[in-house]
């Protein structure tokens, strides 16, 4: 049997000094058991998204060190950056990605939401596959206000934290843990320069559009290479997949008179998203996973 | 950096025994570091094919606790079975997966060779990837003859060994020892009964019929199904894709008014070879496949 694989993606509110990023690297890389895959700092934003993988002892432990470090260097009272954020350490979803269910991953953001309040005192929100009442399951509703509305919108009753008491930690604000599907970002690239070609096949494969249920897009144009984008979060490729996006995007493209001269991952991909596109187009029939060579030698490892 | 994989692929003249066949995958089991991956066993050939995966250190353990098991079982002397053999243990290729490169296995193939014949007494000739000489490339040429042949035809000089004496091993006869490229068994489904057909379209892609110079494939009747089958062996996927493969009888079924029903993967298929399909369908650019998530964490594991 092979390993437990969950990815967490914390979003810290620091993208700017690289003294306190150093600290939290550290910390993370000494973490028994626990792959720290990327960090992506934004200055602009004042922002780091950092990915986490292992198993879920791993990630916990992982967590604490995080927040430890986070809570020492910042202080959201004279924290600016374009990015809305609730708290120093703002949102922290859980991603099953081998040997991991959903439901584990909601477990796993309890128990994180737990001790984060437990031992950082930093109150906590569950959302997405995590959330406890549905009006609490997009990110935007309960991060609406930001850190400087926060301690007036947790008077609200409705708005009471899952875990912890309804008031803010004075410098880190609170945080939004939840599980959530694997997010793929894919771009489709377009042979013309007419952005409303892509305008319009976004909003026909996007969900609020009447398209893809986990799909959002948007046009964009590429002026320097004279072409235009669709540009796509697939945020459930196990239901809305790669390839049937693809290949919509391609016919819709036909309409137009234009074709799809390339499409692009950006950032990290979960294999079998890829296995199940080669699956597709192949016409594979009775095609198994554990038929990867790799996969094989992963699972007796264990 | 992930450690190395190379795949090793022994092919040994005993099918029927399943005494025999339980001690040569317990002594494999126990081998450290050695991955026993498949053990597939034919009455009527007696023959088992087994599949190992290692890297170089565990597959020289490995294979000197199978020369041990197998000579002590196996007298060809009073072997019978339809396939061509003309060793105990009668072929043993090396395959390159990751992080090893074909020079590698070659250098593995003559160690191995090398031990072989110190141990075990048993001359080696050197094929495929590690042939010393053009004419032993290929596997039927040196087994041409078998192993009754074997005493004769090593007289010639020009089939001297490459490792030991020109003798054969009084019941293990020769071992032909080397190293290629990773090897899919990949069928491709015709909607149609006429199996003229996939006949025509098996000429057209094969090496020997002017087709790509990796494929070897025939034609045949899957009669239960009332279909027909391009029934392929890849022998370098990396040279001659599968996904060129599959395009290019798509299109030539088209020319007989078929459509492809499905195709199918037989046994195992080294990652790289659905990476490069998925890459090839959705027009990826710069795509890379350490962006495949467990790809990265892997790497990071060692």
């Amino acid at each position: 049997m092979a390993s437990q694989i969950i990815e967490c993606v914390p979003n810290i509110s620091e993208g700017r000094r690289s003294e306190v990023l150093e600290e939290v690297k550290g910390a993370l890389e000494r973490t028994a058991g626990l792959k720290l895959l990327g960090m992506s700092p934004d200055g602009s934003h004042n922002r780091t998204v950092i990915t986490l993988a292992g198993d879920a002892d791993a990630l916990l432990a992982g967590l604490e060190e995080l927040y430890a470090v986070t809570l020492k260097h910042v202080d959201l009272r004279s924290h600016t950056g374009e990015h809305p954020r609730l708290g120093a350490v703002d949102v922290v979803p859980f991603i099953p990605i081998r040997n991991a269910t959903t439901e584990e991953c909601v477990e796993l953001a309890k128990k994180a939401g737990s001790i984060i309040w437990e031992k950082f005192r930093v109150p906590v929100y569950l959302y997405e596959d995590a959330a406890s009442r549905p009006d609490r399951k997009e990110l935007p509703a309960i991060r609406k206000g930001q850190f400087e509305g926060l301690a007036e919108k947790m008077k609200d009753p409705a708005w009471a934290p899952d875990f912890g008491t309804p008031e803010p930690h004075p410098s880190a604000g609170a945080s939004v843990v939840g599980a959530r599907p694997p997010l793929i970002a894919y771009n489709i690239n377009l042979g013309t320069n007419r952005v409303e070609v892509a305008d319009r096949i976004a909003k026909a494969i996007r969900h609020i559009g009447g398209g893809y249920r986990f799909v959002r897009a948007m046009g964009v144009a590429l002026e320097d290479r004279g072409l235009v984008q669709v540009s796509i979060n697939m945020v459930n490729y196990k239901k809305s997949p790669l390839f049937r996006v693809f290949e919509t995007v391609k016919r819709e493209a036909q309409r137009y008179g234009v074709n799809v001269v390339s499409s692009e991952i950006v950032g990290l991909v979960p294999e079998d998203a890829l296995l199940e596109t080669a699956d597709y187009f192949l016409q594979l029939e009775s095609f198994d996973p554990s038929q990867v060579l790799e996969r094989k030698i992963a699972e007796l490892e264990q």
